[in-house]
């Protein structure tokens, strides 16, 4: 079947743009709309075909669930969402838990309540058990945190793998002294997290300062508190892994206003690479996490399971991160 | 009545840690519970006696209609907005738009099809007159732009002068030549900004150049992109007035690559004070738009639609701004 893309790569231009045509959204200009129309006719391209087949769907609506919507990975993995629903001519419902209990089990009822044709869990505050109950009204799909116990579809990357690559860089850049921050504790994201930072820990010998261990940080006002938490300890790390940019960005601001250089005193590795890793100075080192296709891949999957309305089973999508080196730990070429 | 704010005050706690605690959130610590549970008593107050008098209406959701969630704008916004509503046992459903006609008229059928008690608009694709036709289904509330047509309250502030205020602190710093970004042709925010631009132009009798007005502009690439089209003018402006902080950051983030200074060369000023402006050096002069209080009030002004059941009509809720003053547009210092 031709996709959008064939239809961006046929045109010269983005799938983005080329979505924007078929939306008839207002600033584009007439150049590119004769690009698209052409190379959908060279394609025999029909838009709105899944969307025919999806008809017999009641709401043609998907709820996403996130936690908090300023944190611009959940934003950006919504973007990705959106581009591949609104190509199906599917809706998104954004549903932010604001990491609370009773509203994510007022979100999961959509699905009883059939307001919704599926759900997507970007992460999760209810126990597992409890969120499988829920797979008896509707598809769910897990995009990001994951559990095997839920026995549907997760998509996500190796945040193990991710942790033990980001300490082992700082242990290659020469830091011996290495603090570790995150946000929710019981996330199948800090677990996994913890595990390759420690991975990494064990296998060069270093300690695990239990003082250097930072819980409940998401954001730069957090992370400026942690920076302030860490100056004052008597014995100070020289290097942190965060779970995070936005608290990595936090820190480095008040480490510049405390004349503590970043990386020499203290190098820090933040993860997502939003774009604030790349606005700060000195750039932060981090873990590219692959937001689009994730959010892609987990919409895809919902519209699969949607069309087909096969049964749901544990199935795992891991998809590739990339460590992303810029001045924040680069300890060499500052010594 | 006592309020969540009274609660906050006599616990020495912010409103948002007394949410925390009456949302059972896992991350708060015994000592602030106690905080917390000390001051509801002393001051009688029932967390949930909003909802019980709003328990006649239906789905006990407001839906958000935002353009898009990678704008940190939005985001900030529905926060506000969401703080309120969950103090009000409402839950929110947020629906992005993505600058496309065909979407916006979906979500605002929620309205029609009773899935929603109530809509909130931070901005429109569609003409005035089609969005009014669905105040007969349900309380309609505007925040951000705004039309009188609609007839419905509007929370905003005054684009017009802070545009106004922006240029003229441009012109106090010397500059003469002075361009101007903005996204949506059509939305009253973009008119009344340029509304204001053109005023303090004129007060000065400074050019107003027509290739020194850019237009669709939204985010740090097209502000890359903008400052290259501004560099190969063969005459060049010396400051640029943003529509908003994120083509302001690529536009500082492309000058410092050409070696273009910043302000020296070009003063830039953003729009909305987002965290990106105090990351990126130099820091960026902005309007500090009042986006937690436009969306408290906001999501309160639907509250008592909903409450009072009053007939709705246009009312204007207009808000402070703030400009900021940052390196950006510092030239005295500089020169």
């Amino acid at each position: 079947m031709t996709t959008i893309a064939d239809v961006a790569k046929m045109a010269g231009l983005s799938r983005a743009t080329v979505s924007r045509v078929l939306n008839n959204h207002p600033n584009v200009t007439e150049e590119k709309k004769r690009l698209v129309r052409d190379a959908m006719e060279r394609l025999n391209y029909v838009p709105n075909s899944t969307a025919q087949r999806l008809r017999n769907q009641k709401t043609d609506t998907i709820a996403i669930l996130v936690p908090v919507l300023t944190n611009p990975f959940f934003a950006y993995l919504l973007e990705a969402m959106d581009t591949v629903a609104t190509e199906n001519n599917l809706q998104l419902l954004v549903c932010q838990t604001r990491y609370d209990r009773e509203k994510e089990l007022n979100f999961l009822s959509l699905l009883k309540t059939k307001q919704v044709d599926g759900l997507i869990l970007t992460s999760s505050e209810n126990d597992w058990e409890i969120i499988t109950e829920f797979t008896q009204y509707g598809p769910i799909v897990l995009c990001n945190e994951y559990s095997q116990v839920v026995n549907v579809p997760a998509v996500r990357m190796n945040n193990t793998e991710a942790a033990y690559r980001a300490t082992r860089h700082l242990i290659e850049q020469g830091c011996r002294k290495i603090a570790y921050s995150y946000g929710e504790k019981k996330s199948s994201v800090a677990l996994e997290r913890e595990d390759g930072f420690r991975q990494a820990l064990k296998e060069h010998s270093l300690p695990m300062n239990k003082s250097w261990i930072i819980r409940n940080v998401y954001d730069i006002e957090d992370g400026r508190g942690a920076l302030n938490y860490l100056t004052k300890l008597s014995e100070r790390p020289d290097a942190v892994f965060t779970g995070s940019d936005q608290v990595a960005t936090g820190m480095i601001m008040e480490a510049k206003k405390q004349n503590i250089h970043v990386p020499g005193d203290l190098a820090i590795v933040g993860f997502d690479d939003q774009p604030i890793a790349s606005i700060i100075e000195p750039g932060l080192t981090t873990i590219a996490q692959p937001i689009k296709q994730m959010g892609t891949r987990a919409m895809e999957t919902m519209i699969e399971v949607i069309l087909h309305k096969r049964e749901l089973s544990y199935q795992e999508i891991l998809l590739p991160f990339e460590l992303i080196v810029r001045d924040s730990t680069n300890r060499f070429s500052f010594n």
